[in-house]
């Protein structure tokens, strides 16, 4: 953890350093603005940042469709989303924050004005991306469509922020995100799971975390599928019931083996494998509900006649909404699963793409990668 | 119409006509015992039956996953299940109903047992087809896994009883239930529909009935998209806004020409059509929901990807859940719209064979085909 | 209706006339400056406003708990929330709307910052009151805590707006927000209401609005109860299936009646009688569910115990949240009801203290008391 | 925890020792024939029961509203609803349970037929208390309407039976269900609790299970306010963040000094007191949420204007719905909490009178009472 801030007066200045995104697999190192925060925005000065998978996806393809006004690349655009840090400077008309305060944050800062921001679906804003010009209309995606958090200063939008618990260190912080998508995608599944069954598919971050989450609300048994032993072991750690290694086991067999025959109540796909959907469908019982956490690169082939004999559900889930980061936060808080078994690197700011390049090839088993901008390292 | 009969003392037979199921495509008429109702149970007069969809599938493949203990062959198995009648005797206990009300039916009875009856959802009871020797858990889907209305008599649960309204005939009555699934699809999407919008896909009994209720809730603008004109035009008469021959116009296209490039908030899928859930996702807006009540015969290649990042829900619907026919009858009951519209041929219960070609082969445009079992014919 | 307005360059005073609230009973016709929209807000032209209850009780008490800063006295404050009219300047970065658009409106722009908000329930937004100075959230309720409709120009925020439907009538769109009212009640109620019981309790206008809503989304029957005659047949006339004059029969003992001793699913309570709740009670079966939109002025003795034996689930609801204003609006354009019968009289700008008079005497049995302010009178 | 027994042959005497009530304070021990389990019902040899507040009331007062055809005095009526035991016999149709196995019980066995339980609120069954005769609709209320656990054998239907965990002792298993009746208060709520604020008024044992549930469930803060230390004192013990002795400061001044003036998201009122509504009224912000789990013996004063202003919700629960003893189970089994920190005493069976006097009179802060009736007692 970092010193505390000084609560009036944290000096800020004028440039900072920042990645910038030229191209595919181009990122820079440039200096830019510290960027002002408007009204309802604050200045984050960002002390730890984690590198997600998503993170790649837009380092190697841009995900145009989801930028307003096409590609990042050449428009001095800086991502990141996973970061925390510390309030540094307030926009107008902000009480809910003060200077020094130690906060993580959420992605997705809907417009507040498209009719699903109203009924509060933030994260399926109908204005987004669009932040920019005259036709800005608030809607904020730091690290998709706005500035990101591989930088040492970002603008968030007030309700964008969580507290960081006392005690937690600032790489740990850098998983409350995480945990966030996890809890929402169980959220989504219907929330009162203790003593319902539960398969989670794929044992990255999200379901490592969607492991932790579910037996901190109770959830019995959790069970989770994957290809690689050192991942699955960590999923007991974090408290799965049982592990099932798809290279040694037919999961769907597993599954049943495991519940009796009977099924499973929901199942949190989470690995994007092209049959996972139609194993999922395999593995819940009767009115059981499958959500989507992850999802093939193409068009697969998906049994749709289970789906509705079987009076099944899919839920996609986008970002992190209904204010689960909350959730999650409150659950780290309480210390009931340790996030920060995930973690297992940590980098310079100047080092990103070295950080990259253990994510990506996951030299030394790396999980999640957190590259630290301000303040001391926390092992 | 029927005359009324006596309150007390409807005069029963010992043994009744009845359809049974020898074989793929045999059917054959016979003699049966009259069934007696037993606890929570009543006998039904069969006055009028209608031809699903699911009765060819029942004729021709017996829909082996659906049936407790195999294929329904060579059992004296009696399908039929969108029927309607008259009470005609009460099991023990049974005080909801008298001797002489005209009934429509639900096809599903829940075990009342099971996790998933308790919860409610007693279409995906999960003793689905146990009705039967030591196993029993008194599951009833008739037409399906026990007798159904292709005779004389049939027995029925209490739960499955709708009061068919005053001056609603028989045939019309035979309608009720599939109104039902179409507002089980509709209060899945959401129920609060008055001013959203909504694609109906496939202008089948379900679709003509989703659009029907959907108007009648208020849905605007309610879009039908489908190949053939004459069903597109009962549509209309039906209260669809627009209408979209896919054969003439794109369809997704055409929703967004209508809907302003926005996007519809609710697409309810009843064509079975390969590519129709695709479509639907290029349909709606983000944080859309789509129900399917109808699937193709194959895996079918689907765009997960847009799924989930478009945070859109779809549910599959079995049977009509929530209660949702004793809404649909209300509406019919109120005269929110012309159900009868769809009702196009009536024959008699030793003409089944004819009836089921008629409705197979869309003689005369057939849509709804009703067979009269007792009592005079309406027009 | 009014002509159309130029939708590029709508001519614009600088000033306007507007009443203001000096203290308790002394509304002042003044001049003010046409305000300004600022980002996400329009100004629009005032075209016709109605008198609701709640204007009577900030006239006479100022509803001090509501208004954030204490009472609006001597503030320049304008009441008037009841309005519709003609948008008339966009604010930066407003293209949801064009000028010369017609449209009715909401009274609550959430701040769309605190929790409530974030989660759809911005009628209960924390920040209620907090639009000025350095503390601004930036949340508006017209007329209660920023100026209302009784002058000749109101800004909105882009949330709070409606359109009005092509051949609707000035007046009669007056009526749509308490339409949504009523239908945030029965939305809130649980929204499945067709073929379900309703018992309306009061028939003002939000009494009468809910039966007319209630009746076009299926319920049945609606039984309206109050103490005057005119008012129950113009229930009727809104399409109550049982009306019920409470000083000549008991409510309770009636609702038994029609319901052949059942009770109903749901009470809708628009009266604010001590004793409303308590009937409410009695009305509702096990597991019934009363919605008060009214309420008594003092504490009143409730029977707590027969509400928690029972099941029963009692929601106090605050405006019109839900977006229910817009499901309102579409059954009005859809002509499920006659909601003009509920308008009775139509005033000038300048005659406002006449109008107040009517609504609050009934004078001539009046309802809905109008405000003409831009345009010709319909009749 | 008793010997296990043959799972097949466990042997059932004719007859059993029974308390029954012969009317207001008048428990008798009798002997009594061993019930027969019917279909879709077991028998369950009883090995320990705990004393409810209710079963206070049903010795003095009969709860007549509650009994089916009137006071249960003088008709062998055998109280007795917080039992475990072990199955010793099965009825026709069950394998969901083997003789031998461990069970904790619910109380109500909905009929399964009435509207109520067939949308899944069988606690709220409109055919409460029909168990008898000709009119018999399958209802259960074991100790309420039908015969209870203060006797050495009961019969259950198979709904309401859930395994005890492995581990727990006889008599920490009777607890279970007065966790289930918190969780079902908490599952109302809203359920996604997590994080949120929530204030527990009435350390009984339902307000100190409502404590250890919600913490588990990761509430945060939870704050119980009563006016025993001890009981506090205990409520610390099972994870309250803040007690709050009401004779000491006022609960409403106290519950805004912890939540910095902000009140708290959830009341689940369990005190019964007079003003605890409003009270929790003035706890909650707006648009909370408060569950009334007790409530006073007549009707009080209640401030509704504040309930509708604030856009509050309030729920009225009637014993344990929504499967929530399962959920409850599952995080005892899981150890979330040490809910037998409430087991106080134990008594055997012949001592029931005693045993009732210790809980009446609080005899050595005597929590929860319980009865060993099989098996070795625990300390």
């Amino acid at each position: 953890m970092n010193a505390p801030i000084q609560k009036k007066g944290m000096s800020v200045p004028k440039t900072m350093k920042a990645w910038v995104l030229d191209g595919p697999e181009r990122l820079r190192l440039t200096e830019k603005p510290v960027p002002e925060p408007g009204p309802a925005e604050v200045l984050v000065r960002v002390d730890a940042v984690a590198i997600c998978g998503t993170d790649v996806e837009i380092l190697t393809k841009g995900l145009p469709a989801m930028i307003g006004g096409g590609l990042p690349f050449n428009k001095n655009f800086t991502p990141g989303h996973e970061y925390m840090g510390t309030v540094a400077r307030l926009g107008a008309g902000v009480d809910e924050w003060r200077v020094g305060d130690r906060v993580a944050v959420e992605v997705h800062a809907g417009c507040g004005r498209c009719e699903r921001c109203r009924m509060g679906m933030y994260t399926s804003c109908l204005n987004y991306g669009l932040n920019y010009g005259e036709s800005s209309k608030g809607h904020r995606a730091n690290g998709f469509t706005t500035d990101g958090g591989f930088a040492e200063y970002a603008v968030n939008q007030v309700n964008t922020l969580i507290h960081v618990p006392e005690g937690m260190s600032d790489e740990e912080a850098t998983l409350i995100v995480t945990a966030g998508t996890a809890t929402y995608g169980l959220d989504v599944l219907g929330g009162l799971i203790a003593g319902e069954s539960l398969v989670v598919t794929g044992p990255g971050p999200i379901g490592l975390m969607s492991v932790a989450v579910a037996k901190a609300l109770g959830a019995q048994p959790v069970i989770l599928t994957g290809t690689r032993d050192a991942r699955l072991s960590l999923g007991k750690r974090l408290g799965a019931d049982y592990v099932v290694n798809i290279r040694k086991e037919d999961p769907v067999e597993a599954v049943r083996r495991i519940t009796g025959g009977k099924g499973v109540h929901y199942v949190m796909e989470c690995s994007g494998a092209d049959n996972a959907l139609n194993e999922a469908l395999d593995m819940v019982n009767r009115g059981g509900r499958i959500c989507l956490a992850a999802f093939p690169g193409e068009r697969v082939p998906v049994d749709l006649a289970k789906l509705v004999r079987n009076n099944i559900y899919v839920y996609g889930i986008r970002g992190e909404g209904k204010s689960a980061v909350h959730r999650a936060a409150a659950l780290m808080a309480q210390k009931r699963f340790e996030a920060k078994l995930m973690h297992t690197h940590t980098f310079g700011l100047e080092d990103l793409p070295t950080a990259f390049k253990y994510f990506r090839e996951r030299i030394e088993d790396a999980i999640k990668v957190v590259v630290k901008v301000h303040g001391p390292k926390n092992p």
